[in-house]
């Protein structure tokens, strides 16, 4: 059978053998969540990078340029990290350069894995449906925050194992927990995520709406994945 | 409101500030259940050190020896790494060197905590009168099993924290959902660990007992700490 697991943070993934594997990258609040809704928007690539000033640059080769720290978005920048700021015109046909705190770094270390797909609850059934065709083993790269685990991607992992238990096993522990976390909060994912401190840390920058707005399953039926170091459909 | 937070593993232990906290050191199966039952049959201190040569150099010093790798121990030491072996006459008055896979690791990285306890489940009562004794924050750190998290050092943490919550908040996540995973498991311990990777890997040893005792709690009234580079009571 096939296996998956869960890598809690991008600081425990040098514990991961990637190499052949499909690999889904995770930052529900909000990162990955903001990339599913850029491309449903119409966005045709979305680079990822690790620095601010590097993301700044890509303005003068014609990319229209995110970026986050810490939640809030540096002056100057097209978007900042609400899905909401996607949901625009000027989104279709264009071309991204993100950097945010988490999620970018968790895609960047990816790299070597077989396939790298953006998950987030909002495109949660085509990352199932690619994972039910992909027929090797599978893992799970939470982006956590600032390399500690959160809540919110845990369970997005979990909901993943939930979805595809049958046709892989559950690899970890990790993975185990991921999936009795998920079990335990499925039928109310917002109230489970109201004690997390990522989310009270959110919910100080006063996006109550972008958490509701992450949390919801199957608003958008696209699937990004790494093509390069470019994200593209 | 004094504050316990969760290492999940000891390669995640750079992401938290230890000076001036009381830190617990946990690794159920098996380092720091053998360490309390040693100190409760009478040994007067514990070496924990990194390296398998080092710990079988200390024989000369006078010390009785104890190393475990992959969950076995290597030809020529006193004790392997089950706590039965520790439930004998020679440990009372003696001085033990000991390494592992796991939980010596997250030991020699907890040193520049104000305090550092041994946890398990065998004395988790003696660990919770600790804790509330103390006036600071708190951090569990799980030992894991090679840098990546596990099910039962994960519930040994949710459980503490169980007994601490009026007097301590929950810091972050992951403590949210180590006490998560510990409410859901705490009825039966013994079947919530059966699924879990590591305790299949033990099983496989033909260790069964040693789950099982290792999951009492309660049994002993020590609580080891370190002093320099000693555990002592």
């Amino acid at each position: 059978m096939q296996k998956i697991d869960v890598c809690l943070s991008p600081d425990l993934i040098h514990l991961y053998d990637l190499v052949g594997k499909a690999v889904v990258v995770v930052d529900i609040f909000r990162a990955t969540s903001c990339m599913v809704t850029a491309f449903a928007y119409g966005a045709v690539e979305i680079i990822p990078v690790e620095d601010v000033d590097v993301c700044a640059s890509h303005r003068e080769q014609g990319y229209l340029i995110s970026a986050e720290r810490n939640g809030v978005t540096p002056a100057g920048f097209d978007f900042d990290n609400s899905p909401f700021s996607y949901q625009v015109d000027r989104v279709k046909g264009a071309k991204i350069c993100v950097t945010t705190t988490n999620g970018t770094v968790a895609l960047r270390r990816s790299v070597q894995a077989a396939q790298v797909f953006v998950g987030a609850f909002l495109n949660i059934s085509s990352v199932v449906r690619a994972l039910k065709a992909w027929a090797g083993d599978a893992i799970v790269v939470c982006a956590g925050w600032k390399g500690k685990p959160n809540l919110e991607d845990t369970l997005f992992a979990g909901a993943l194992i939930d979805e595809l238990v049958g046709q892989y096993s559950v690899a970890d522990d990790a993975a185990l927990m991921a999936w009795k976390q998920f079990n335990v909060a499925s039928s109310d994912l917002i109230t489970a995520v109201k004690h997390s401190s990522h989310v009270n840390r959110l919910l100080g920058l006063g996006i109550e709406k972008d958490i509701t707005f992450c949390l919801e399953r199957d608003r958008y039926d696209v699937l990004p994945h790494l093509q390069g170091d470019k994200l593209v459909l």
